[in-house]
């Protein structure tokens, strides 16, 4: 359990870091959506390791198969399955492991539920698993662009003090894509990216914010009462490893305003539309989406991996002293954006299907 | 969809806040549980209006009856229905919201979304709907006392700008309910009553972050990847009405420090039990449990209804100036306090009967 | 778990035979359906007990209320609560089956699953909850009538050994309720009550076989492969009390085929349609309808209540001699027929809301 | 959606017949159960094509792979990846099927229902998707051996018109698998592989019935109202290919009987435990297995796919008479054996999870 997500829009992913192979299956995707290798390929190189001097040096190419779901470059309708095969794995890096438990891993916890783990980088608790997800992800992202023109960008909005400045109604993916970071803010990028590179180097490691703005999201989506569209999209970020807190709209700092102050007035723009000024709602009211673009925040605490001696227990319960060898990430937010995406684009495609099934217009055709 | 909540312990509420009833239905509850009308309605006094000075004066008792599901005192096994009618309806306060979308309620959104809405007092976007949340959420809380002893506070930690002072490790019931705020410091919270009553005054509203400790969980709950604790706690809190944000352990706050900062430590204490020195895992690793206390905190913006003049538009788009009547809550938090510590509650039970399922130690047995 | 049923049109039922009430919660209906009590009631009146001497004699009205979910006469899209009180609860009736248990009943099992049952009258395994089933089945009618023109008709087939003859493709509701048996064949029928009768004074019981045939049904419902439009239907009525037997288009009897005589060949209509000449595929190809008439039949074993000497044990394992009093079905098939109809309703609906959000025809639009 | 099969051991095949590969992502496995290849090829092994005469010539070794959630030999508790890539596909059997109908089978509902289909060979359809119901079989039936002994042991029961002759209490794996038919009814089998060999010369092909039977099943599985144990078998085989028809116990023939005759009476065996003096009920009461043997028949149509011609339409609706070449079963009763097995095996480790969540013991410990 719990290795599958979505309701309609469906994906099961598998796999550990040195185990056999990572990937997906992707069910319930609409047939007939033109699809290849390398729409999934593309995204796959945004989350893959080795990009840059901030990102972990692991070098593995996360090269792709689709091996179901597929014919004559159009999707079947049936289940996709996406799959990539482990390579550079160094078990030896993590023999320590084997008996140790990393502090702020999830070494301790597997251990404890299942009585066994696979220790070799992390096994299922690894980021590696994540490339199923962002796979998927890039299926879903293609069917909101065509659907409604949805566009999805996440963005490292802050690297532990460094906040950066981000207009979340007109920042490009170019803008992002244009530096090592992923962040729209060149000023702040450049500053943040010393930064990182000085706690790499000592061994350490930072944390921050990655924020993400969906626009031209369709009206209506988001179920109530569990499923709101806000609470849907909380549990998919948090389900990203090393995930600490989501925020919708105004978030933590909107608890400081006033209901008058706070509220959102609506008013008709040009084009008939029901818009509203503000939007401190983030795009979505009472569970479903208004139209507005939707914006959220995601904290992600500094990787637990680094390369300084920490105090810890072996699996006996011995203290001992422990400095992990392997490699690391320094910071995983620029290697999350894409992950942030992912989970974003399936919450919303998923909830694109749910809608057109109950209220989708057939009934009264 | 979007009305059931859990996998194993599941719940499906039903009711606006104008129709006939509200209330829940409990599925899987395990059999033999002695249960009765007072273990629920003890819950739901904490949550219906009408408590104090500082909540709605709309006057419901919320009487809840037990329809199915019981024997003798004893829960069967099977389905549990719990139903609360509903009273003190003035439809007439709303007849305004018949027309006009109420700024940063779900008005607009429903009326988008289904064509229809039951816009007398919310309907189904009401906070009256979290009453079979509350209800369902008692029977998690007892189960989870019985098999583990585990506790759990919900308490006002932020209102405004003003912020309590909260030790986790030790605050109790008493503490928190022994004043109409909910909140565990009695300095803050006589500020913050009139800090809250003043803005009731003149019509307004603020809002507040409700925190909460789960202690004596067990080890081993959560279920990776998608599944994860924290990831269904914020699901579970965010689909709460007016929430705006999740943190668990060190949360946004978290994010500025580095690895070295951050990680928690481990030691094995003089039981012999693995702990860590510090809790910014907020009692969770690898989306698994690990026996630390539970901490999590929810933003809960300003109360949309407000009592003062808001420009919004008419469902036929004309823009109006609109001015509620009707009642208001100047402040949801007391309110949320035990809403909040049953969706912990649910969260936690359902993945105590997922545990049992996969790892209960029958497969070696 | 277990008492909810389908992914989109979903149902979930609550109630023991003589606890507070019996009913369902009906999520995922469309939004803006007229719906009333009187559209729940009529199908409510055909399952009702104390319809005719063949049926049981205890009297129920089962007067339903719809307490959430409509509005002005429609569906709002959100959960319908169905609510029938109980009334005519003998609790006296069933005093020794507090410590005993009736052959082919489920208190044995109920008893050694939970540790406790309800044992008035069945308690939850009572032919009482499909109630529940009943009511959710008739908006599932409306919406497929409403959407295909889609007509459900069940009938009587079978009572013991004697056999009606019903042509599937022209028989009409009307036809099947003229008769308290709900059987097409005139003929048929006036043997089968007779036979009826003649077990019932005996205290003893009859079953057979309950034909249904959908016409109208939208081509492409269905979702391979375990959601196979045949699977889901078996699963549905097996789920009903006493059914011990499924089969779809030529069922058991088309086993003495060759594939020669058995394949269904294709040939295009007047109207351009592809038609099958023959139908023993029974409305389904490869799990998906295909447009010709769903055709299926129910075996329902005799009524386990009986009212003659039977050898049995007590709880505690003692050996006795068990006469229930009471008052039984000596023949469970007219009232089977509303059930039946009411399951297949359920799933079909169920699989046209998953073929609108899969296959809506939006995602090329 | 529809590619997942049960709720907490769960399931989800992929995979078209000439794709490029077939297999099983199997979730919520308990951790620590040894496994390897082997387990998993035994019973690939039994359901392959070109076992023997009887069955398709066509060749493929089906070797699989497991590709995670395993580790040192055991089990993880996280998704166990398992692969058979395609290799004996010859597109060219199959151009004809590009454009052309095959009576009964499931070429014209795919292209109705997903607007596409993979001609070559059934796409989906195929039965090479059990594969992997077959393999996840292999690890349910392990689960199962370990914690209550339990023996799942399918057999031919009927092919075309002769019957077999079984004893469901004393039939043994060895009897089954001594003949290539699969049938422990020496006499019957010799004939009726001369039947279908004869029938296999003609290119006609025969159906039959498969026999299943669970012995030393615990108590208590199943779970009412919708859950019954019944209703989820029923399900599980008729969402394999070629089946038509399904009965529990009595089935169809149960019919006929008296309530006095049919009813099964409780004693007490030597043992103390409670019993039944016959087993009418197939096991199963209430929904809930009473520990009788499991008692099940599924009715399998002749194959579909003959080499003789047959009046057909193509996808553009023209009438033409069609003659498959290509290479087929000309019986399914054989290779259907392990997969009856296998879907049995799912449903009761299903439900022996969810009865170990809800009905644990762990409540009142």
């Amino acid at each position: 359990m719990g290795n599958t997500f979505g309701h309609l829009f469906r994906i099961t992913t598998f796999g550990e870091s040195h185990g056999g192979a990572v990937g997906v299956v992707v069910d319930g995707c609409p047939p007939r959506l033109p699809l290849d290798v390398a729409d999934i390929q593309a995204e796959l190189d945004r989350r893959r390791p080795g990009q840059s001097k901030i990102t972990t040096p692991r070098q593995e190419k996360d090269q792709c198969e689709i091996l179901s779901g597929l014919f004559d470059g159009q999707t079947l309708g049936t289940p996709i399955l996406i799959l990539v095969k482990n390579q550079d794995a160094r078990a030896q890096d993590y023999q320590e492991m084997a008996s140790t438990f990393r502090p702020s891993h999830a070494d301790a916890t597997y251990q404890a539920k299942y009585g066994i783990r696979n220790w070799q980088g992390g096994g299922r608790a690894s980021a590696r698993e994540t490339i199923g997800r962002v796979a998927a992800g890039a299926i879903a992202k293609k069917i909101l662009r065509r659907v409604a023109g949805t566009e999805i960008l996440a963005y490292v909005e802050r690297v532990k003090d460094l906040q950066a400045q981000v207009d979340v109604e007109r920042v490009t993916q170019d803008e992002i894509e244009n530096n090592i970071l992923r962040c729209p803010d060149p000023e702040m990028t450049a500053q943040a990216i010393d930064l990182i590179d000085s706690y790499r180097q000592e061994g350490n490691s930072v944390g921050g914010v990655v924020g993400c703005v969906a626009r031209s999201v369709p009206v209506g989506l988001g179920s109530p009462v569990f499923d709101k569209l806000e609470a849907d999209l909380a549990k998919a970020v948090m389900s990203l490893p090393a995930s600490k807190g989501f925020e919708i709209g105004s978030g933590f700092a909107g608890t400081t305003l006033t209901g008058r102050e706070h509220n959102d007035e609506f008013y008709r723009d040009e084009q008939g539309r029901i818009r509203t000024r503000t939007n401190r709602s983030g795009g979505i009211q009472g569970g479903i989406s208004n139209g507005e673009p939707i914006v959220l925040r995601v904290a992600f605490k500094p990787t637990a991996t680094i390369l300084q001696p920490q105090a810890t227990v072996t699996q006996a319960g011995e203290a001992v002293l422990l400095t992990p060898r392997g490699r690391h990430d320094p910071c995983v937010l620029p290697r999350a954006v894409p992950m942030v995406e992912a989970m974003v684009a399936l919450v919303l495609c998923d909830h694109w299907l749910q809608h057109q099934a109950q209220c989708g217009g057939w009934l009264m055709g």
